[in-house]
């Protein structure tokens, strides 16, 4: 689609900021992928499945892009490279989205499903990890695509995000 | 919850803008009976769902109000009362969302879902009318309150914006 | 330029919302002579020169339009007859001078020569009562139309937004 | 002020992305000597003043973030190391303030005003090289710190930078 920019892929992780145990260590290993393969990891800057994301990147010496609903850099997590701060509040989703080749959801509250909704709009492949399942009048819609795990979920993200 | 605004309350009625004659006969009804009880009918402001909601709310002399995506205020339907052109692009489903007391949902695509899923994280009531249902790993959420008729939707709608 | 939208036209009014007596007595004939010329106002929506433009526009009937900065509506001032509730701080001067066809800067702070900049980079009108004057490396530069009394700054911002 | 985000500071170069050659030298001069000093570049990420500034940094290992306008990534310059697309369009010019401890404008037509003006909004300090000059009712308001050499503008905004 020609949407892919200049040098590395970039990987937008969504996912509450008050998360699971389970889906930080989640989001943290899908993290640690991405900065493995070479990849930027690009999310909300936040804590819970963001801050876990930003993590693992980092533990590998990867590329971390946090950004921040509030005009004030220093709300990043710890482990976020470059904090961008809005000032835009939620409409800081449709940057993270816009700024993505690919978006792992790592499970999500309504915020994640406003990411989810606006990365399938633009044509962006979107992997679900323990997140929304999407059906209109009844009948499933394609579009999250479901993995059972980290390794997976990254496997996938890289290759849509490659191909788009 | 204190988010209601001065005067009458406002009621986002959103779905595609490319959407199917039973989606538009239900959009206009839906515009209409928001105009008789004499609130504001807001919405992105295009064709569509949109259009047949501004077209139903003024022919009761209603007040609509469409939030564009462009920074044009003449992309506009005829039916809308007040443009305001963001020139945001899909940022502009944020501020339908926050200028809306209450939410009815007609039909939808993934941008339809993206202002669900933001009303339903700022806490205001969704109405829908075939449009999406919600679930995560595998469970229904609460979310999206399901209506029958154009009528249903707009008397929910209404009590929930008056409530909230 | 082919950007005046449907119907009537809009002519933003901007300034401080802490404004002086001075500036709130010519804010309020400013709102008041574009009400009478069957325009609309456009504001931020707040306090001082906002509040002063749609009392005027009010007090002769006319429409007025807030855009506010903040996600509650309920923030406008009594003379704003529809609120648009944006959520993105500053972010929403973009979208007071992209609803405009013209601009009419009342006093100013910061926040308002941010608008006339705005403005005049998309190649509006704006016209200024006691506001900003421009110069760059020493050398006046066009741009703010300078007006000595409210109604000279009405009559060019509705001669301006027409011909625009 | 306590707005000092974590790790390096981070220095908006703003400028126009057609501007002369004089005004391209002393950005890729001013962008050197941000990144000498280990702090980062934040600019619109487009061309001119915005591309020679990031040239400059890059030229020194340094890291340069570009917030751009639109929503493809892959409008960003060469020498941008993290692009953000935005899909905003102007409305970027507020991110690109809000992630900045200190800003140098480098001429500057009128959306570099808009940025100018919206720093000293927030209470940024703005070095200006051959940039905007401020008056107001015919009084010099003070808001823009001339600098006459890249030297001096990238001294006095570290210092500012950190002071804020």
């Amino acid at each position: 689609m020609g949407m892919t920019g200049p040098g590395p892929l970039h990987i937008a992780v969504i996912g509450p900021g008050h998360a699971t145990v389970e889906e930080c260590v989640a989001a943290e290993e899908v993290g640690r992928r991405i900065g493995e393969a070479g990849a930027v990891v690009v999310c909300g800057g936040l804590g819970g499945v963001m801050e876990a994301a930003c993590r693992g990147a980092k533990s590998v010496g990867g590329t971390t892009v946090g950004i921040l609903p509030g005009a004030d850099r220093s709300a990043a997590n710890d482990h976020v490279g470059i904090a961008v701060a809005t000032g835009m509040g939620e409409a800081r989703n449709v940057i993270v989205v816009a700024t993505a080749d690919a978006v792992v959801a790592v499970g999500g509250e309504f915020g994640t499903l406003s990411e989810i909704a606006l990365a399938l709009r633009a044509g962006k492949a979107v992997i679900g990890l323990h997140s929304w399942d999407l059906s209109r009048r009844g009948a499933p819609v394609d579009g999250v695509v479901p993995a059972t795990s980290a390794e997976e979920a990254v496997t996938v993200a890289l290759e849509r995000a490659g191909a788009s």
